[in-house]
């Protein structure tokens, strides 16, 4: 008999079959492109001048924007979805409501290398991708046109990536999208009746159970969520109450960072380099601290077509229970002879 | 200047990135498979034992039970998301809530012959499929474990179709998916303070505007929404306010057939055969007739892949603008020497 599960957070409820359940190796997989080293790459170190001028860089002493010597570099989107200058010119158009594409859309270029995954850095590199995160959702904020800034990133075509070389991108716009205002009514509804963060309890609960657990360190969990939509999804949480990411603590980015790049390493050897994404789900910019939302990082990997159910009911069916997701991460077998990616 | 667009209906924002604008042959689109006469299908005539037995079936007099002789044959699917017998089983796990998978999971196989789009149909056996998808929510509405009918349909493997034999399904779940609740929700409010149904005003502004107009008929519009999350996406509304598509008239099946055939008629023109989804938006059986809730049907092609972005966010970025989309698709050339098209 298949399971219906009810997403707590915003109410969705998803089909998991458990019947049909699959294996991963079930999956046929289109991995992401190998390394093309003769294609021509634009964000790689020496093609500066083919991407728009950056925004900022954390780069070696002595080197010069524009130029060679960066780690991490933040550029405008060649093709923006939205524009940073103008006014909001918010309007009706009769029933409709409409107002300008303000925003920024940034792309956070991991690596001067030419490598296609977090996995392949040092852990100094991920920390340091944490921190432009960080540093750019900062400087966004003080503009009091946008409300919301949305971090996200695309591995492989299927997952809608471009381009190979690892990269980010920042979305900030002048409204809070529709899934957040969904997850923060859902957490506010449980907080008035409970009293409690439902995120907070989520990690309680999944540490007591244990059947979800990918991983645990001192600050954070990774699991698999009980209404899980998608094949090894996992979620990334932090254990201690936060609404904001930005407001991250300097122990918190380095533990964030082993956990995050040791999760999708057992994702890659669980699934052959699966295409997937992940988002940070964060406070809109307007809100002081609050209690009934916890921001939290969001990982899908891309396995299945999204059909006409989907589409027309907002209701997932997963063929792989998130208790077996688990347990085949658990058991990942990764080389792990680095010693910093101990947590 | 990008333009932000929000639905009504549900609250959703969309990036109309016009600057990035597409024209319909710049799409790199998979065309549905070609016919395949000489692969097994187990929909077609005369193969009724590869399926599980028939639920009901339009037949000629005379012919039996899966045997030959039908012209529409509606049997369950083989891989069902949701199981027929048991109860609900409604419990909590801690702060999780669950259900037993109940609800019914069916396969209209649309004609006896192995084609491919409901384009290559005459008239008679669209309406034929449309009074099929009434009598089988007319029928599942009587068991009180359920709540929903999701009817749609998925053309192509991009879609999420796994067989290319014209089909359409039926789950019917005993919750109401979330996308449903959010657009009642969205509904409610408008119709609470003016007083007026939001998609028979959508109508009216539609005529009125004529910009998105695909296609009118004395009593169904087709046009692409003000809001539209995908290039060409296309709703078909009724003119006159109906809560339920079940309750749908004898003269009104006449026109939608007309009228969706010939829209996607256009599509296949505009975009070459493109892999696509239509569903069925109507009100949960529980509810009577009610004034703010319209059924209508979406008809979405699946032309780019869903990113990170849109995962995270809920708001889409179309590049196309819904005015440009109409346009193309009322120009579109079809040929039309069939009388029977005639609206």
């Amino acid at each position: 008999m298949p399971d219906l599960r009810k997403d707590p957070v915003s109410g969705r409820w998803v089909i998991i079959a458990t019947e049909r359940a699959m294996r991963p190796n079930d999956f046929k997989i289109e991995p992401h492109a190998p390394l093309s080293a003769d294609v021509f790459c634009p964000f790689c170190e020496g093609n500066e001048d083919k991407t728009p001028p950056e925004i900022m860089a954390y780069r070696e002493k002595g080197s010069y924007a524009n130029k060679k010597g960066w780690r991490v570099r933040v550029v405008p989107n060649k093709f923006p979805a939205l524009k940073i200058e103008g006014g909001l010119n918010k309007q009706g158009v009769g029933i409709y409501d409409t107002m300008s594409g303000v925003g920024a859309h940034e792309v956070i270029i991991e690596s001067p290398l030419h490598i296609t995954s977090l996995t392949e850095m040092s852990i100094w590199q991920v920390e340091e991708i944490l921190w432009t995160y960080r540093d750019r959702m900062i400087d966004l904020k003080k503009d009091k046109r946008f409300i919301y800034g949305l971090l996200f990133k695309n591995v492989g075509r299927a997952a809608g990536a471009s381009l190979e070389h690892s990269h980010s991108q920042l979305i900030v716009t002048p409204i809070v999208p529709i899934t957040v205002i969904h997850e923060m009514e859902g957490s506010e509804v449980f907080y008035k009746y409970r009293g409690r963060c439902l995120f907070c309890d989520m990690v309680r609960q999944e540490l007591a159970t244990d059947a979800r657990i990918v991983m645990e360190g001192k600050n954070f969990i990774a699991f698999t969520p009980y209404a899980s939509r998608f094949p090894f999804e996992i979620w990334i949480l932090s254990k201690t109450h936060a609404s904001h990411f930005e407001n991250i603590q300097k122990l918190e980015v380095e533990e964030l960072a082993k956990i995050l790049q040791k999760t999708i390493l057992k994702l890659e050897a669980c699934l052959t380099y699966p295409p997937y994404n992940y988002i940070i789900h964060t406070t809109p910019f307007t809100y002081g601290e609050i209690e009934y939302y916890h921001w939290h990082i969001e990982i899908i990997p891309r396995l299945t077509n999204i059909a006409g159910f989907e589409w027309g009911s907002g209701f997932y069916i997963n063929t792989v229970t998130p208790e077996t997701a688990a347990e085949f991460l658990r058991n990942a077998n990764i080389q792990n002879n680095n010693e910093d990616m101990k947590l």
